[in-house]
Order: structure tokens, then C-alpha cells, then sequence
């Protein structure tokens, strides 16, 4: 393979430039003349539009409605309710100016969007019938990051979406705060093919204002956790200071509860992560855009011939309702092909050549593993299909195992320091709640307290199962223990 | 009606406080704490996802793939292009801080992105292999428009698709040109029902840097025309301003020739303008979230008969593929619903009463004119295709004989004055080419010239057919004549 072509470092020894010539190699991002700002190339972008889809769909089935909020928000509303300002304040970019007139008041390009769609909500609900409200809507926002930006995985500007409802309980903003937890659960497990870990950010990490935040977390293999999606239980706050009451059915005014959730294009940071390897992208089928690239390969003597087979065979795939490549550029060899499609991460790639055509056959090559097989011209449609089903379990498994091997328990301040100095993933441990006892761990290895799980055994992720109660103490001050936090590193 | 639902001024008599009492009731959309910006409701949102859903799988067809470029182009990109900057400049919002510290060089929030995307191609661009390159965003930009801003119409934010592509050659970016009006003609007559006129902008009105401007314009009742859509023909200019350029078949070094177009939130204005009535919005079948809403009309005794009779029609309706509403709701009466339901410009309504059960008939009744009439239950399927079919067809055939009616032609300045201060839509005359004489018309009325249509003939608009020579002289100057230009009052 060219050098130009190519990776030309092992994803387990470098794995930061690793993601960057993927990122740059694989098509699916360039940089941007503004720092930390990115250009989502067509590859990337048709992974974002079917992450979109996917969980479009399942908010749609489930009562959100989209909007559009503007891009705008005046300082003086961020001011409302001062968690936010707190919390956002350092990152927000600012507009000053309209064309040459300086304005009266600065505006925020929005870090997110509760100050503006908490007023509106306060206009919209009269009365419990206007009860829940669920609005979502898919923008981009800014947060002006100082350091560390990567294409997906931090930038300055990001594609997301952000729900945000408001109820008449607190009950019902708790469900619906797990539900959409759940929904990012199903994308990022069934789509993408992630093994995930469900649970609460620590009070001191919850979103600005929220009464509790929740989170999805995934193993990446370098031993980080990628926070993939966040769902907020925002309490009463936001209703509070901008005044979203209702009327109940007594005739009573009463204050809603909110929530917010948000998953980003930094999923797909996670997704090239997770699934690459030294070779480049490897795509689940249920995302790729391409599950199968088919490549003629012909000699002068025989190219019409093979192409017409080769042919056949993609158009029988189309018709069958696969995302089928086929690939019949003559300037280019079918090696030069095979590693370009290895590269973009297609799943499956059948090799047409002059023998497949005289044995009506076709070489199946799969991304994952390498493995090939001859399969019948009869049976390519039905092959495809389970070969594609196998490559999308066993992409969930691998990580699977992987995750499962790097949860390690830690009884001690020590063993904590110490396994996360030598090990990968996460280290559990007893913790009593207190901030100062994560800061002591997080003065000596940059690793913090990512997740506090639903369950200790979250590996198989599910927020379905009660929370346990947990007896001990904690790992670090030797008080009395809340629950299990997962300390690791991450993104 | 209450007051509060209904529409309380004529359309004919003030079309302004019609208009913003429509986008309001209707729950299109919403004013926003920032001058100028809008809040797009869940009822809007649906109408541009309509859109977007209908444009995005022509252009998909056509080879056009979708990207994400950056909301912020730095000044010295906007300034490599002298016409943009020019153009640009006076409605640009401009990024000064990010978080507490001022920025080395003040940053543009995109007015459009040709100045990003241009040096981007540059990047991408090497051989003529990789041409045509077509991409396209779905995107927020900022224009800081100074006055007379109202939702979808002229709002400092909007939402839109910007495509821009690069060629080879001259011609094929005449193509490209001229096949994306084309495809917004599509969408805007076939899906939106209005007819259109297709020509090009005045040399002196085109966008900045381009060779030529295309328009699609329409004809709203108040007599006023609005530019729905725009291609541009952008030659070479940005070409050399970032050097675009590519390695021929014969390894010589050519520059790209590129085209850039349009289609925004604007759209949703024209629609609401074009069709809706006293009553409030008229939705074409195409685009309606909601085609045909079904009431149930019933007493206590017969309550539980009559909803059933009812949700049965309208699971009929949905399983057959008709976007369809039940409006089960007990805290409204059915002369609510109908009012609301008309508000909201669904199609069609089918009133279910105890008669109605009895009969085994449903009552239908066109939004559009009003009609009602009896149809057998076994029918309503075939029916209510038939109605909408005709809906559809009704809504444009009404605009098309009033866009034929009110294009006049005028022989001289005074003709042409006289014709626009006593007459609503175009005046069509002879013109020389010369700004000079537009002014002359412009200093008298609030008119302009809007389109240079490609045929005399451009009613019923079509860009097949070649365009014509003109003889004669210019109506103002009476040197001359260089083709048609239509004279309009404008949004």
C-alpha cells in the first residue's frame, strides 16, 4: 500500500496519530482555518445522518417533536440561571458586532440551549394539557475549548441533538431522563455496535443547574472512556427562573420539572475508535454506508466478461436492499482497491475474478477478521446477509470481552493509583461521595471518577434492575460508602 | 371563533398583520429574544423537513453529497474574494471573544460559505478524476439584516442548503446551474404548488463574484414577488481566489469553474403567503404534516359508537399511507376542532356524527373551497386520494391563473409606472441592460426589476426551450432593447 494511502502507525502504539490519519485517511473529516473547528467530509457526514436517523426515529415514536431554537442567546439570559453562566461562561463565543455596529448587548453563540427554550416553554404551557412538552432539535453549538481539540472527539463547534422536555413531576422527568438514556443505549449498542456502561456523573460533574446527570459510557482501547451521550434530570431550577408553571387540574399553578439530553458527532469519535484497527475504519454494518464494496478483477482478455458477472452480482445485492459499492475504476488496481475499501471500513468485500466467473462463485473477504470464503452466485444474497449479521455481533462481542476484562476492583487509595498506572478500562471502587476523596486520586494519575454505574455490574449495560445499596467503605477516606464509582481515564 | 384561535384580519386588507397573525396561530413559529431570529415550532419544523426530505433525495440522485462546513470563516478567507467581502460584509455578526479572551482576528458567523468551502476544494481537487465535485450542507446562516425582519421571510438567522460544486469546464457549470433551479422549480410547483418564473437576476443584483445569478421567483397575492430560490453561475473568480485547480487529461494544470445555490426557511414564508386564506394556512397535500384530520361528533349517548366508528376510518387512512390526525380530544368541541384544523391548513376533514354511523358514510370537506360532500365508508380510501389529488391541483391551478393575470405588459417609463401603482404582480417591457434605467423606475416606485425571464413566455416556467431575441427598444431609454424584464414590488 502507498505510503499516502495507508495507515502508517500501529493503533496500538500510537494511538493518537492512529485517529488522526484515520480521521484524515478514511475521508471522514478535515481541518478547519479556525482552530479546533472541522470540516465533516461526506464519508463522515453519512455517518452522522444515519446516527440521526436512527435515533430520530425512536424520539419520534416516543412523543418529541423537532424545533429549531436560534443560534443566539443574549448574555442577559444566560445570566437567568447561574449554573449555567458559571458553567459556561469560560467557553462561550461571543458576537459584539453586526456588520459595523457595535451591539448594546453581547450575544452567546450557544453552548447549549436551555436558556432560550426554558422562556419559550414558559409561553407554550398554560395548563397540564400542554403536559409533557418534548422538543428536540439537531443543531450545531460552540464551546470555545482551549486545548486538546480532535476532529469528532472535541472540537470547537459540534453537530448535536438536544431534547428538552418539561413535566408536571418529578416522577415523569425521571423516567424520561431514563428513557432517553435508554434510546442512546440502543443506538450505540444496536447501531453502533458499542458495549456501554449506564450510570450517574458525580454531583460535582453534573450538568450546570441539573439535579442529576446521566451518562453512557464506552471502553475505548487505548483504556479511556468516551462520555457518549448525557441525559439531565434538570430539577425545578430552569422552571424556576423562568417562571414554566401550569395550571393543574384543580386549578392550581404549579412549577414544572425539566429535562435535557444530548448525544453528539463525538459519537463518532467513539465509533473510529472503538472499531479501528491498524488497517483503518472498520464499520458495523447496521452504520456503514457501504456494506459492500464488490471488486471486479479482470486481465484485457477478459474484462467485459468479468464485469458484466461482477456487475450482476452488485445489482443483486441493490435489489435486495444492501448498500452495495461497486467498484469498476480501471485506473486503479485491485489491490490499490482493496486497501482503499479496508481502509473506509466496508464490511464485506467480494472479489469477482475470472475463476469466480467460470465457477459461478465470488470470494467473500470479511473487514473484521480477514477471513474469506468462496460463495455460491446462488447463495450470495443469502451469504451476504448472515456474513454481514456475524460481523456486526462480533464487532459488539470483541469489545465486549474487552470491557469485561477492564473493570478491575480497587479496595484501596493504592490499588487504585496503582491499577490504573498499569492497567487499561475502568477501576471500581467504594466510594463515599465526596469530591475531595476523587481529587485525591485525580492529583496523581489523570484519571477521575467517570461513572457512578446503576448497577455494580453494569458491564452488560441495562438501567433496567434496581440500584443496588452497597456496604464497605470507601476505598480512599474509609468512610462509609455511597455506591461504586468507576474511576478512568478519558476523552 | 374566539378571538384568540382565529384569524381577526382579512388577508386582502392588511396581508402584513394577516401574515404574522397566521405564522403565530397556526404555531409555525415564534419571535426570539435576539431582533430578528425565530423560533421554528414543531409545525414549521415539519413543512422544512418536508422540504429538505423532497430536495435532498433530488440533488442525491444527481450526484450531490452532503458535508458539514464550519459556522466561522475567519475575515481574512471572507476577504480573499474581493465581491463577497463587499457584498457580505455590512450583515456580517462578527466573533470577537471566545470565553474572557479577545481573538487575534475577529471571526465571520457564515453568511454563506463559499469562502470556506472554496479553499477546501482546493485542498480536495487534484486531477480530473475527482470532478465534478458536488457537495452540499444543510445549515444555519447569519445576515444581519437592519429592518423589516419577519419570520421566514427575512429573518437574521435562517436555516437553508447552500450547494456549491466545481467542473471542469464552463459549460458543465452552466449545466449544473441550471439543473439545480430546476430541481427547486420541482419542488417548488410539484410539492409546494406555486407556480414560478425562472430567469436571471440584473448583472448589478447577482451574488457577489458570480458570472450569473438564476432565480425562481413567485408571485404572492398581495402582488409582490418573492425570490424563492437562487443558482449561481460563479465562473472563476473564486477559482483564482483560492486556486482551484486540477491536472487535465494531458497533465495540464486548468482552473475549476464552480457554481453555488440556495434554498432556505423563505420558502416556508412564500407558502404560507401563497395559499392561505381569512381562514388562516392552506397546506398542499404534499407537503401537509397532517393530510386529512378526522372529528368525531357525538353526545354522551352515543359517545363510545361513534369514536369507534371513527378511529376505525381513520386507521383505514393510515394504513393506506395517508398522513393522518384523529382529533379525539373531550375538553373541545367539534366546532374547535374544525376552526383549529382550518387554522392549521389540513387538507381535508371528515366530520363523523351518529348520522353519519348510521349511514356508514363519512362527510368530507375540502380546506381549499370548502366543498363538502357525503362519502360511503367503503369509498373513503379512493375518495380521499381523489380529493387531496385535486387539492393539490386546485391550490396551483388558482396561483397559475392569477400569476397569467397579473403579468402586464408597458411601453414606456409612465406606461410602467402607471401599471405597478395601480396593478399588483409584474410589468413586463423591453430593457436595455442598463442599471441607469432600473433606477429610473426605482426612484419613482418601490419596484425593481426582479427576473429576466429565459423566455417571453416564462407563465408557465420552464427553462426547456431556448431563450429568445428580442427587437425594439428599451421602454425607459429607448435605446436598444437587450431582452424582457419583469418590474415587481419585492420582498
Amino acid at each position: 500500500m502507498s505510503q499516502e494511502l495507508g495507515i502508517t502507525v500501529k493503533k496500538d502504539q500510537d494511538p493518537s496519530e492512529w485517529y488522526t490519519q484515520v480521521v484524515k485517511k478514511a475521508g471522514l473529516a478535515s481541518y478547519a482555518p479556525v482552530k479546533g473547528c472541522m470540516i465533516i467530509k461526506p464519508y463522515g457526514m453519512k455517518l452522522w445522518e444515519s446516527i440521526k436517523e436512527e435515533f430520530n426515529s425512536k424520539i419520534e415514536e416516543t412523543g418529541v417533536e423537532n424545533a429549531y431554537f436560534p443560534l443566539f442567546i443574549p448574555e442577559s439570559y444566560l445570566e437567568k440561571e447561574e449554573d449555567i453562566v458559571e458553567g459556561f461562561d469560560p467557553e462561550v463565543a461571543w458576537v459584539t458586532h453586526g456588520g459595523d455596529k457595535e451591539l448594546e448587548e453581547r450575544i452567546a453563540v450557544r453552548p447549549t440551549s436551555e436558556s432560550i427554550i426554558a422562556p419559550y416553554m414558559s409561553d407554550e404551557i398554560r395548563s397540564h394539557r400542554d403536559l409533557p412538552l418534548r422538543l428536540n432539535q439537531w443543531a450545531n453549538v460552540v464551546r470555545w475549548e482551549a486545548t486538546d481539540t480532535r476532529p469528532f472527539l472535541r472540537t470547537r463547534e459540534f453537530l448535536w441533538q438536544e431534547g428538552h422536555t418539561a413535566h408536571a413531576t418529578e416522577e415523569e422527568a425521571d423516567e424520561e431522563t431514563m428513557l432517553r438514556l435508554d434510546q442512546y443505549q440502543e443506538v450505540i449498542e444496536e447501531h453502533l455496535a458499542i458495549p456501554s456502561i449506564l450510570g450517574y456523573k458525580p454531583e460535582h460533574d453534573k450538568f450546570p443547574g441539573a439535579k442529576y446527570t446521566t451518562t453512557i459510557e464506552t471502553l475505548m482501547p487505548d483504556g479511556r472512556s468516551i462520555q457518549s451521550g448525557t441525559s439531565h434530570q434538570l430539577g425545578q431550577n430552569f422552571a424556576e427562573a423562568f417562571d414554566i408553571t401550569f395550571e393543574d387540574e384543580n386549578g392550581d399553578k404549579k412549577t414544572c420539572w425539566n429535562t435535557s439530553w444530548g448525544l453528539s458527532t463525538r459519537t463518532i469519535g467513539a465509533l473510529i475508535m472503538a472499531h479501528g484497527d491498524d488497517d483503518g475504519l472498520r464499520l458495523p454494518p447496521s452504520i456503514a454506508p457501504k456494506q459492500v464494496v464488490v471488486v471486479p478483477i479482470y486481465q484485457e482478455d477478459n474484462q467485459e466478461e468479468v464485469m458484466e458477472y461482477a456487475e450482476g452480482v452488485a445489482e443483486d445485492l441493490k435489489d435486495e436492499g444492501f448498500r452495495v459499492e461497486f467498484d469498476g475504476r480501471e485506473h486503479r488496481t485491485p489491490g490499490y482497491k482493496f486497501n482503499e475499501w479496508e481502509l473506509k471500513g466496508v464490511p464485506l468485500r467480494l472479489e469477482i475474478g475470472p475463476n469466480e466467473m467460470e465457477d459461478r462463485t465470488v470470494t467473500a473477504v470479511r473487514r473484521d477478521n480477514g477471513d474469506s470464503e468462496e460463495v455460491h452466485r446462488d447463495s450470495v444474497r443469502d451469504k451476504s446477509r448472515e456474513l454481514l449479521d456475524g460481523i456486526q455481533d462480533s464487532l459488539y462481542k470483541e469489545l465486549e470481552d474487552y470491557l469485561e476484562e477492564n473493570i478491575r476492583e480497587a479496595g484501596s487509595k493504592n490499588e487504585i493509583l496503582a491499577t490504573i498506572g498499569k492497567s487499561r478500562g475502568y477501576v471500581k471502587t467504594k466510594w463515599c461521595g465526596k469530591e475531595s476523596c476523587e481529587e485525591e486520586v485525580k492529583d496523581e494519575v489523570a484519571a477521575e471518577i467517570v461513572v457512578l454505574p446503576f448497577r455494580e455490574d453494569s458491564k452488560p449495560a441495562t438501567i433496567q434492575g434496581s440500584e443496588e445499596e452497597i456496604e464497605g467503605e470507601c476505598a480512599i477516606c474509609g468512610e462509609e460508602a455511597e455506591r461504586w464509582a468507576y474511576f478512568a481515564k478519558n476523552y
